[in-house]
């Protein structure tokens, strides 16, 4: 589609001219990319927004797709070995040394991530035409773009399979920060087994716990939301390489989609990859990518909670419950000397509301889809991976600058299990409700009295 | 379009059958409502859903219109005035006692609202027919539903109109409980403006206030989303009867359009009543009413910030803030003898969450609007009036069994506001930041230290 | 705690008078309910709200943890045979036979459900003293509703127990409604499998598939949900009877913890029932009734969809997309005659937007929690409810008076996939991309001259 | 509260050591912020996220509040004229040549923002020591960043102000855009007003209206939109300047707090600034800006749905609605040739996803604020920015690369209008309701004999 013009008037000297079914577009003459991105950098400047570049596991996971194709159409003798090797040589030296300026077109364009297909397949043809080829920039002679690059893989499924690679290398990271969590919370709960804390239901004193007790339901959440995601990630292996367009069978050549599964496994190096069983579907809706958003809400409500309760249970030092002494990381005022505030979990309270917003975005897109292609995948992939990247920062501060350095207020915690409440519990577990009832009655609350009957 | 059947067969006597375009439909003999009213009935049957009859303001609303628009195709000879005149009677006899059972279709049944209208206009016809023309049920003759108590005015403007007509009715209910709200806090902040306590920022302990000045605050917010409300509740007298369909002139007759908007003024008594600037993007888009949505969900996260300050600070008794008193309402544990809890303020929390998530429904209808009529009136309106009741509900409960009684704890707020941040602030307005600073690190934080730099 | 009144002055003569620790409430003299639930009702008027009697799923789910606390205190010997087997015995005549008017409690109040607790405790604590000793309303003795009904069980736990059990209960229903919806499309897919349909991507032309392979991807859609959400309901088979107020053992007797569960799995009828792993998690959290509320919402924006699809494809009948007739079932519009609404995929449409919505109020409920006890659970359990009879209902219509009905427009599909975008991509597939492209460019995109190429 | 050390050691002379209550902290040596700066560059390490130097409307509003208070300081003599000029000078410095490296703290810090005020406060202590006293970077003397930059205002009250400043900044260009979009559609209303389009209702025929007709409903939602969302940010010049810490007059001297405001209208050069009729209610609340969100979000639904509409009305070329051809700006798919996607209304489409992500965020911090101080701050502003210039992005491209190229399809047009439906509304609206009906019904839909009804 895109051919080079053979003479450059002087005027654009510093940029070349590439012709497309629109017209003609200038690009900039040492761009790697060529007209298309070029096209979608027009037509959406950034003003503030992310590049692609700003999402090298993404840009590495379309890479990944190309070489699967190249090798596979290599395999198949679909491309001619020369072509194929030069391809796969061009991918492995930009995986060594990605260039990330040559990826600039904005993350979210319209059209279903046709520039950012587009983009890779440009710079890919480009480097494969000038390093192997002696090609000048912009011919797409031997090696096309759409031809060769993009031969039996489209944007449908090239992208949606190299979002999958993109959160299951992500989760990599994620999956480590939360287990360091939940590590750190299982240390703080066996030093402190020791310590009685009183519990609280409406945030009115209940019967006593240890802090041992508390963490380990802190624990059985945050390995609760681990699971989930891990299943929901572990969706993601089934994949749609070979379902181009639409998830049409013979839209790639037969020998293509039986080599291709193969092929990704041994590239990716995980026998666990493999064809979603209906490829129509697997194009209408990228719900396994919204459910992974579903399950980082989940838990970054549950993360938002908890970081609440170390805030509550740190209140004070003096007027609050002061039951828990967090590190001081920083002064918390610039107007009130002394003051130190908790900062890390608020910092873990703000990413976890940034999750939910970026999730809510994802979210919108399932129920905006439409026939037979969901194109508003852009959306969906990188909020999912602003989201992932995010909680794994709110996460990984408040491990280190927060629980490993948590500290009970011993004396406090003493007081706080022999109050009213506590107290009149045991006397209830000895005799019953209504007798323990009638004593809190009879004695107005008297804490001396009420202990009385307790021996 | 639907006609009374001659000769009913034996097997049907307590059901009669009445024709539309679809085919013939069985309707409980001695129904008021008709054929396209069983349909909706058949079609979507409740299952714990609300039907129409539990929004009696909505039932109201489209009488209103009726009546109307009988008045107003009086007044351009449209109708027989015998016929508008029986017309009329009828709805005023409705009004004064309505019928629930007669409006039994679903609320949310799909199309866009026609069965709600047909409803309407077929227990119209029906009453008309039978007590001013002593025809059978189902005859519809000589008063047609469509041909005369839609004459001029359809299921696209009626309803909208009507959905205008009852939210500015219930807003009067829940405007009222808010401003009883509002006059409580002043109250309790006369009462006790006397009594400091402390501030706190990041749940840390502060510098000193009144509860005059912290319920000054609440009084604020409160006031200002009435305000907000108030205002965008405004905007709904701007209404489109006469607009129908999609909002084209020329659909109703050009004497009813010129006549029906005085005609408003007068049956609504309301002179702020006037037609919609623009009719055809009344019909497309439907987000006057999304926009009072947007200000309930705001003021619920507001009230829900309120509702659990109240909680914190009347937290413990013992090991909690402990500064706030709330009047005990009712036992608070079922298993706890003594306690007592924040029930009330929990119950408007719970509120509050329901208004959000009605109110998160409304937002859905716009994006999923198309073209020429926004379809999705069904969920905008009864989820509306839901939240609405759902909030004024939590409002009054709040007002009379929890601000009304409150009593700030005079010790506790009294050694609150000399410990150890609020004397450090004392000297830091004194002798500047870096000074107190200075002495805080050099006492270590001993508050008797400290307080002779203050003397 | 709750006293009956020896003499009952004369002008309360159609009230009983109840004590508690807050002072005496008026109580219908025949309720089978008692002093807390009219407080209750005292405190939290209806105003067009759900009572507690609404939800006939979640009474049962308690009357069934009531049942299974007294057998496993009659088997722990912590209630007297007599009064177990009478406790028992008033369950199952409420089982049989529930009055939901002895129900009336505001589906959500304050306090963590205590007072839906207690009036399910105050009812079967009169029913049994009436019914088996002969004592009056509102005596409590022998058995009272704290000590005995709520023996070794609390709100906390017997309520969370009895939401997984009304989840349970209700997924079954919706199950089947899924299944169903999914073996209609199955049944439609192969009776259309030889019609060949046009798909889009970006609702622009693409390339031709046939209806079985449109609707093999929401088959595929629609089990993958059910999988999810099955999945998700399967994780409520962990409950928390015995981890009375806040998790902690020793809250019941060791003996009745012990012995409660095979219990629970006799009475439920199923051995998969077991204690959750960590009872103090199971307290903080409730998130696996919100687990369950994310798929639901997830699910529901795929119907969402779906309906919208055949809204699209059924579109027209003249001036718009055209290829599938849907049955029409009601007349679609009060002034335009002749027109026949989509109004079934319309009410799924709405559905699905509650569905969100509800979800919505649900998901909040998390990031709220704090300490020791979730208290927003009644949020959480009647919005899951109401969302998903909500969805069943939805997904019954659809499924009986919509798809079931469906029938592609032969005619116009056969027109649809011989123009030009589909032509040229079955070029393209015999001869590459910029070939395509070139001879598209070269004939202005003339489908007769293109046709030449193909042959 | 920062003191420069004296001798720094050999191995660390790249490196400043500064020391603050929490102990030294290293900063590179010719950092110009400090050791609190750096604090949160340890805490906070960006990983792809954003920090405040994206965010240049911010720090511009931060330097407006510091050049105020430096100003209003000078003016009450709280600060020596030499060491105000000096601020005062700096700060006009920095704002002709911002050096947005020396702002690299992240922009969702914990702590109420204290990070971002202090990372000002350094700059500018460092700015005026270095080029006006000549004392080396984090001396801070004789200029301390609490003492003097933050005198009479704190991180609060500073920040708040400095937020309204920036959305009253960004707005302005957000509207222009909005304006543009609203002009547009008047020119394209009014180049093809004699072109008429069939409508449709619930997706089906409907009647017919002109472009004029359908592009004026757009141009009066947009209008509204502008006209909420300006009415919103009129709120914003309420400021809560000197109402520092927690909004208690006497935390800033009286005569800074009686000054200041004038101050502020000089400085912005618009009178509309004044207090916050309560500073209590201003600290505690941020309501102001949220409000704002919503109506973005309000917004950005209507112009997703706009957006669709196109999407819609240009579907095909050959089977979908195919009235409206929109330009084509690049081509529509890798691997079909020929295809052009409305890739720019999707663009549009995608943006608003993303707006309604960050409202989303932006709402949770008023359900989470608590007490005295809302501290969620830092997640309200930068959202609020990234939706409005994402909104601007989105309207901008969409105005320019598709609105102002529309097209209709006249020939497609034409044909839509006399198509069943539409004739069939014709005879309803000359002989009635029932009569077209029954004609329709006669004639089996017959367009031809139904026209012979019309003559």
């Amino acid at each position: 589609m895109t051919e080079v013009v053979t003479s450059i008037p002087a005027e654009t000297i510093r940029e070349r001219t590439e012709i497309d079914l629109i017209g003609p577009v200038l690009v900039p003459s040492n761009a790697l990319y060529g007209g298309q991105t070029q096209r979608a950098l027009n037509l959406y400047p950034l003003n503030g927004e992310k590049p692609l570049s700003d999402y090298p596991q993404l840009i590495r996971g379309i890479l990944a797709v190309k070489k699967i194709a190249a090798l596979t159409n290599r395999q198949t003798d679909e491309l001619p070995s020369e072509v194929a090797n030069a391809i796969i040589a061009s991918i492995e030296s930009l995986e060594a040394n990605l260039p990330l300026d040559q990826f600039p077109v904005h993350a979210c364009h319209g059209g279903g991530g046709i520039s950012t297909n587009m983009n890779v397949n440009e710079v890919l043809a480009n480097l494969v035409n000038r390093d192997f080829f002696q090609q000048p920039l912009g011919s797409y002679r031997p090696v096309h773009p759409n031809d060769d690059i993009n031969l039996n893989n489209s944007t449908s499924d090239a992208l949606t399979t190299a979002c999958h690679f993109a959160i299951i290398e992500q989760w990599q990271g994620l999956q480590v920060a939360i287990k360091d969590l939940s590590a750190e919370f299982l240390l703080q709960a066996e030093q402190w087994q020791h310590v009685q804390k009183i519990s609280r239901t409406c945030l009115q004193d209940a019967v006593e716990i240890s802090f041992a007790d508390l963490f380990s339901g802190y624990i059985s959440l945050i390995e609760r939301n681990q699971k989930r995601l891990d299943q929901d990630v572990e969706a993601l292996y089934r994949i749609n390489l070979g379902g181009n367009i639409i998830g049409r069978k013979g839209d790639c050549s037969e020998a293509f989609f039986a080599q291709v599964m193969p092929m990704v496994q041994q590239v990716m190096g995980n026998e666990k990859y493999e064809h979603n069983p209906n490829l129509f579907d697997a194009s209408q809706n990228h719900d396994d990518l919204i459910a992974v958003a579903n399950r980082l809400d989940l838990f970054a409500r549950g993360l938002l909670k908890i970081a609440k309760d170390f805030r509550l249970m740190s209140s004070g030092p003096a007027t609050g419950f002061g039951e828990l002494h967090l590190p001081a990381v920083q002064p918390g005022s610039s107007a009130m000397p002394g003051k130190v505030n908790p900062t890390i979990p608020e910092y873990l309270v703000q990413c976890c509301m940034q999750v939910c917003g970026r999730c809510y975005s994802v979210q919108m897109t399932q129920d905006h889809g439409e026939l037979d292609l969901n194109v508003w995948q852009a959306v969906v992939i990188h909020n999912l991976l602003d989201a992932m990247s995010c909680l794994e920062n709110g996460i990984r501060a408040f491990t280190e600058y927060c629980v490993s350095g948590l500290r009970p207020n011993l004396e406090r915690n003493q007081e706080n299990i022999n109050t009213l409440i506590p107290v009149l519990i045991r006397l209830k577990q000895k005799k019953g409700y209504s007798f323990a009832s009638r004593i809190y009655k009879e004695t107005g609350g008297d804490l001396e009295q009420i202990l009385a009957y307790l021996d």
